[in-house]
């Protein structure tokens, strides 16, 4: 049983993860930590658990994380929590963190994306993104794991394949991406009030949004250079998913059955990668409440552009299921675990 | 052409105003008064207004009032607004009111309903409750108009014609009422975030609600006899709309056709109610973006219980269609004025 | 392994059976009957099962129901069915349906509300209502098990503890109720379509779905005594999900708390129903693919008039976890296995 | 006062153009014609018409639409409708049709993407294409006038100025558009079911839709040059508009004030267009229930990437409000009247 502890609870993502984490059969939940419901039981917070977990929620203190348990996940939005990592590491704990901490190389880069100064710059070396699909054998071995944000694995997973192929050219890559709202958390922004979202359809931080620079990383590894992405998220009226387009360009040109057969070759034997032969079937209902992305592609028959869809839920392979996938890597449980046959719609 | 002032613009119930009345022939924008915006131009506020109007947001002043507008309505939700209505009324200018300050007869009662004091109770016995189908010749020769709440429009003019006509036993009644979001306005209140409302169905202040005694007062005056009201309010995922259903015991047998006539009866020259034989068409979406109620009823055959069914726009006939169908009342107008043929749907 | 056999497998309500039994460590899935999709892989059908499943579609005969499973799942819509079950319960295998054919106990009453003649009447004294909260010791031993309607085990598990109490006159009931699109499934009815529903509220077959005489017998066995409803069903802008209101008068004033007491003995040792204090915190995310049924109630203070809210998942509580949950008690296994713990969101 | 008639009056188009129509000081309403309703009253069909229109639908036959109206609009899906032109156009009368049968110049094209044989394809060189800013001058002449596609209307108000500028490369542009459902109107397809596009979003037609090449006529109209685009329709779970963006590469790097003081230039006096500085105000919600298109952009800094994003309401801009342009400007009434400050939300 490996012993976790959840920072940031109350959350959406951290309500996810509670759900995961209590029908995963190698797991114990031993710590739930809130800011602002320390002292209340969980079920109090989230009445949806009412009857399903006996927890109260706790002020955390790095002492007790260390005490408690075998592997800590950072779900909460307040950034102070990235200094709980070093004394965790320290005492050989396991950290996987979902906010955007350590997902870039470089503080600097941080610094200009996140608001706040990098704590812990030491830390980042040690870091592995963890995107099984590129990094499954060093997620294995490693301490702390910086969980994917929801839209890069998105576009990540679709386009990692033609660049690791050397298949495109050096352009920009355009990403254009759909999201559900649960993606803007459960605190009142001024832009996720029901009546501003229903009936509506409207970009945000079209170019300048933070998951640029951790795609534009993890593209370049795949592809050995550097390679620019215009990224531009927008808020669709439904609950949780997110549907990527990304528009590349083919150094030869390659037809749909090209593309098809790269992607089904690079993720054959990925258990949460399904590729999709028709792509007007890529749709949100069909990864909703699992850990799938899917995937497909479409190439224009006369030119050299390629179109890439991919379709994934973000409470899940973009947060909460992403985050114990690599957690039974790092404890060398079977990757699936806890993951699989659990949607009851 | 009347001018006409609006306090409050900027939130859902102004805009629905500031559209209805830049499309009524007999109307003049004046002036558009708001705390946060002053200064601005009213479709950087409102985007959707471009090019649609010129009028540039200011502080609202009494005096700016009353030099420019022949009436002025209250459409804010700051009670101090109401400071307003003595000096306007006294310089021979027309109030109606959006708010509750002046729905209720007795300032006692609307500080237990309310959470601030009253601030000119003395407006009180001069105020006319303005729903046209109970008070068309009041409203008339009215200088202050209350504008009945959204709820209580639906569950009156359901109600109005069984009790005047002494059909109905002295319990208490239940009003089972579902709206949509647009009801709670724009301001981030803890419930009203699109993750919170969408797929959800919930009640609120059930039993509490302060649409409460102003349908009980409404209903007293119908029945000249005090008339209890057990009001069931609820959101359900929609912009706009409310519908409800009234549980009713008549005190004789009473058949779905008597019930239907007596409607028929009590409204057959009104402009704005329709009455519906077939209950189960009662929706939504036939009465959105108009100024229609739309009512039917179904009488249980073994028994003397009858469902009175009500639908209608709460932005329009429960609010900003409303107070011009006053409008046009309090200064001679054709009722319909700026309120048909305008859905472009 | 209890080896279980679904007809009619590519409905909403088949979907959401694959996936629960998927889940269920104590049964195999072995046969998949479809009528339409005979020979098709089931994922091709329902493409959202991809890489979750092996299994093609079939066409069912009773021999292989017989050969293959230890129990049938009748969960398609046609009533033909209904001619698998005597020779299934003749060979000893047990026999659940989804559908409404065994929920009453008379086949004339059956063939008023439904509109196809009842092929198997003389099994009609063999079936159990498969209410576990009313029939669990009767369902252990049972070899056919009806499983209630969606919205019956809402209104039933709200109103039993009362009627067995004795708490209320002999009044009709009135049930007012609000289901997602799901309950309606998944083949066009000339008013499931997005355009009609979206933005919409609207009452169906008020007064006449079939339903009412299904609750009707439930509450009499519960009461002792005879026991009308007057049942409104409405759909809602929403996927999945019934809140539903029932109307009821105490013999004897009644305090909320007095009534929430009554409940919370009545169901103080059932796993899936929650009584929750506050009837506003009674919603339908609470609920979401949960096997819960979720209850309050309030009662007037002046009267003797109380409301009973419930809430449940339709597609969960309302079908396939509750046949699950009685699947569990007919092979002695653990009632809640399977059916805890599941949902990833 | 101009006579109208409908062709095609009862579904989501017609109805829109009932109400539209029923508020044009211009316009009286001569005749609707249904197939399936004809002999019932229109607002039996759709009640939310019932107490603001008195006409019954009529069998359509030519002689009736050439004695009753100055000009039919052709609202229905019945491609045999075309049949009704050249007798229309012989006897002096006006057609606008809002189908695609006259959008494309030749009948050989209409074969390849629509599925029946062209009934009049002597009339396809007397046809205007129906969109004022592009043909203004000789839609007032024109006595046929093609109304143009939803999708069609949005994407070439967007890419228009830039290739009239000529600043474009020749690379075919992909238009990836996110549209509600009221474009599917209300006939069930098997896949506009709410349980299918709530929490849903989808592509259908993929680089296959038929708006291809009529967006790429008009864009080689522009460009003087042939222009491929590739058309990437989707669907997502609301009612009305559409929202789309386009990637196009100039020829010369501009930044993003350059676009759009190219598209503001080329609008300058367009009463239907608005250019909105920052992309990201671009959504649905400003332009739901208006005549608008409004149209912004944003280009990538470090390369000749240019995003062009474009929003409308289907049923406005893109069906009904368009229409009553077009038939304001072949009748030489004032292009607007009709289609501004009517809504009232």
């Amino acid at each position: 049983m490996i012993h976790v502890a959840l920072v940031g609870s109350t959350g959406l993502v951290g309500e996810s993860l509670i759900r995961v984490l209590l029908g995963h059969p190698g797991v114990r939940l031993a710590f739930l930590g809130s800011e602002h419901a320390a002292g209340q039981p969980i079920d109090k917070v989230l009445p949806s658990l009412r009857n399903s977990i006996g927890l109260t929620c706790q002020q955390t203190t790095v002492e007790r994380l260390i005490e408690c348990a075998d592997a800590t996940i950072l779900a909460g939005k307040s950034p102070e929590a990235m200094a709980f990592v070093p004394p965790l590491l320290q005492a050989g704990r396991k950290v996987i963190d979902i906010g955007g901490e350590f997902r870039l190389q470089s503080a600097t880069l941080y610094e200009q994306w996140y608001p706040e100064k990098h704590l812990c710059p030491e830390m980042l070396p040690r870091a592995v993104y963890g995107l099984p699909e590129m990094n499954r054998n060093r997620i294995r071995s490693a301490d702390l794991v910086a969980n994917p944000g929801c839209y890069a694995t998105a576009a990540i997973l679709g386009l990692m394949p033609l660049l690791e192929a050397g298949a495109l050219t050096q352009a920009p890559i355009p990403v254009d991406a759909f999201s559900g709202l649960s993606g803007a958390g459960r605190t009142a922004t001024g832009s996720n009030l029901f009546v501003q979202c229903n009936e509506n359809v409207r970009g945000y931080k079209l170019g300048q949004h933070r998951h640029t620079p951790e795609i534009e990383e993890a593209l370049a590894r795949a592809a050995g250079r550097p390679q620019r992405v215009i990224f531009l998220p927008h808020v669709v009226p439904l609950d949780r998913g997110i549907y990527c387009t990304s528009f590349v360009e083919t150094l030869r040109p390659m037809s749909t059955g090209d593309v098809l057969a790269l992607l089904r070759a690079r993720y054959e034997h990925e258990p949460f990668v399904r590729i999709v032969d028709d792509a007007a079937q890529i749709d949100l209902l069909s990864v909703r409440d699992t850990n799938f992305c899917d995937l497909s592609a479409l190439a224009d028959p006369s030119s050299t552009r390629v179109m890439v869809f991919s379709a994934l839920d973000n409470m899940v392979k973009g947060a909460a299921g992403q985050a114990v996938q690599n957690l039974n890597l790092m404890f060398g449980l079977e990757e699936r675990l806890g993951l699989v046959n659990r949607r009851m719609i």
